[in-house]
């Protein structure tokens, strides 16, 4: 390769590619019935950029013509009314950054199929990448709900996309009231087509599916409607026979991304960082052990921590060489701390499904290879 | 088209893409000196995707190798270290949000050639597209000046950048002191190509020829190097016959990014809504004027704003189907107002060459159109 200073570069460029030595990716399957993941080793701060964002989605990411896509917003109104995007646009307007996160995001942390111990070989990817973190624009929902009169006795709204499953969920009028929006725009830019153009339902802090991508109906009502997304799916069995339902807040959680698998270090100063977030509001702290968990520090706090939002942590950390676990602790504003593997089994059962939170580690070897550690 | 809901949907991908209905780009000239402008009247909120970053390159965009590069720092240190990417990485990493405008931004709006009027058929990428947001990670520049020892009489540092023109600006070593950083990430991902991949120096606030992309050499001194970009170009020619050097900080400036040229509107409710930044700090005030500068009221300002970085502003106004110009002001926290025109012109001249910071406006027709109003 001839020294770059001896060679004119290249002109401007309309949109932007990444280096050719850069190689950042999500995880896809290949199924429309499926998901891929946010590559979370390969990102520095918090933005997710948008091309990254992890996916799930139950048919596949429809094609839709903006100019002909509407939202309806029916059901105990004063006024049942059907939008067009351009309609929606008009409305005052907010910009607000918060994290999207599947329910289901930590799985093979949590078990390799029924009976399995999860693999050391998974990467912060592999572990906690089915979240990711953008600058949402839109309409709050309470504007809307105003603007159609929507009446006082409304408890819950029905949330439908414009998706070939018209995956459907119920939620409380309150978080209309609360900090609810609907979005046209991620990072800037127009919604992506995997991340709901061209309207998205955001409910900053609630699990991802309540973030209903490709919006078209929302439905006011006084109780919920048991569709199949709250009834076969996204429900929590529990150690007593039971299961949770509608747990839509997303429990505080972190994990290092660096130094993590695949990595092999070498002994001495390390950056160590990663992410922290809570559904409840604010990081308030993170706290790192980088002796297995006999000892904890305080990790730096990239101000300002954001409510609902990823949070970035660092701490420097000297490896002296011996094999050691490395794992970080998230405390919201609420006091809310993130919890053992033990402890989460103890509160809900070994079988439950979603919202996993365990504090993870990462396992140094005493020649530096990095791997997974789920036993905490 | 089908029915979104009658078909299944694409599968998850490894990167995506936008809609394709989603039509959004630079101005790319094809010229290896030349620029590329920020598309503002198509983005919300405040963040400028890496992709749709404004470039202003003259020697074109190297290709580097990351592998192979290296930053050089000597001169007045006790030791002079050519440092690695990886190397710098290592460093305790640190994440902003902050913009970037070149001393050339707004020029098509302040003159058409040498004795034109400006057109009015400029939209805001026109006007003021040389600026571009995002969140940044890197290490403190103090860091590195520490590591290599950099002597207490040292005044002023070079930063040389590694294209063919090797550019090069002279910057007071207290910007090092305060919030410089050397960055490698921009919006969560490695920095683009055109952004400086691997590594570019960051200079809140200050123009974006000071923001060395591709950086490889720091050289640590008591004077400036009076480098050709400093003396032949990036200077402002004064009315008195001298000229301004050295101009580095970005003065307050905001402007409506719709409505505006080539929208037509009705008369009725419109969310006219904005950006404002300074390099001096936080934006505290936004005034807008919807009557051509009569009255002016406060817009809303989207919080928390930032200190160095895009802000965005918005204001619910009714147009009654008069003809009028909307005009927005912004104020930053040392108590900066943006000028008018003519304010600037008494201040500067007609015939400066950077830093133009002038309040510009859309004149609005009785019949809806939105033109460019530079004469404020």
């Amino acid at each position: 390769m001839t020294d770059p200073i001896r060679l004119i570069g290249a002109p401007t460029s309309a949109v932007g590619a990444r280096a050719s030595a850069v190689h950042v990716a999500r995880t896809p399957t290949g199924d429309v019935v499926g998901a891929s993941l946010t590559p979370l080793q390969d990102l520095s701060g918090t933005i997710t950029p948008a091309d990254l964002h992890f996916e799930r989605h139950h048919a596949g990411v429809p094609v839709i013509d903006p100019s002909k896509h509407t939202l309806l917003i029916h059901g105990l109104v004063d006024r049942p009314t059907t939008f067009t995007v351009d309609d929606i646009k008009r409305f005052p307007q907010v910009t607000r950054v918060h994290f999207i996160e599947c329910s289901g995001n930590g799985e093979p942390g949590w078990r390799n199929g029924m009976f399995g111990k999860p693999n050391p070989g998974l990467t912060p990817q592999l572990v906690a990448g089915l979240t990711g973190n953008s600058e949402w624009t839109g309409v709050p929902l309470r504007v809307l709900f105003d603007e159609v009169g929507a009446r006082r006795n409304a408890s819950w709204f029905l949330a439908e996309g414009g998706d070939a499953c018209l995956l459907a969920r119920s939620i409380p009028i309150e978080k209309a009231r609360d900090d609810a929006l609907i979005v046209w725009a991620q990072n800037g830019e127009p919604l992506r087509p995997e991340q709901g153009f061209p309207l998205r339902l955001l409910l900053p802090g609630w699990e991802g599916s309540t973030n209903v991508k490709w919006l078209r109906r929302l439905e006011i009502g006084v109780r919920p409607w048991m569709t199949r997304w709250e009834t076969a799916t996204y429900t929590d069995p529990l150690a007593n026979g039971t299961a949770r339902q509608f747990a839509f807040e997303m429990d505080a959680k972190s994990i290092i991304t660096s130094p993590a698998y695949p990595l092999t270090i070498a002994a001495g100063w390390w950056p160590l960082t990663g992410l922290a977030w809570s559904g409840r509001g604010k990081i308030t702290r993170v706290e790192v052990s980088t002796d297995s968990g006999a000892t904890w520090r305080d990790a730096t706090l990239d101000a300002p921590p954001l409510p609902k939002a990823h949070t970035r942590f660092s701490h420097l950390w000297q490896w002296d060489g011996h094999e050691t676990i490395l794992m970080s602790r998230a405390t919201d504003e609420t006091g809310y701390v993130q919890p053992t593997r033990s402890q989460l089994i103890r509160a809900r059962g070994a079988g439950t499904l979603y919202h996993w939170n365990p504090i993870y580690g990462w396992r140094i070897t005493a020649n530096g290879r990095v791997f997974f550690h789920g036993d905490t």
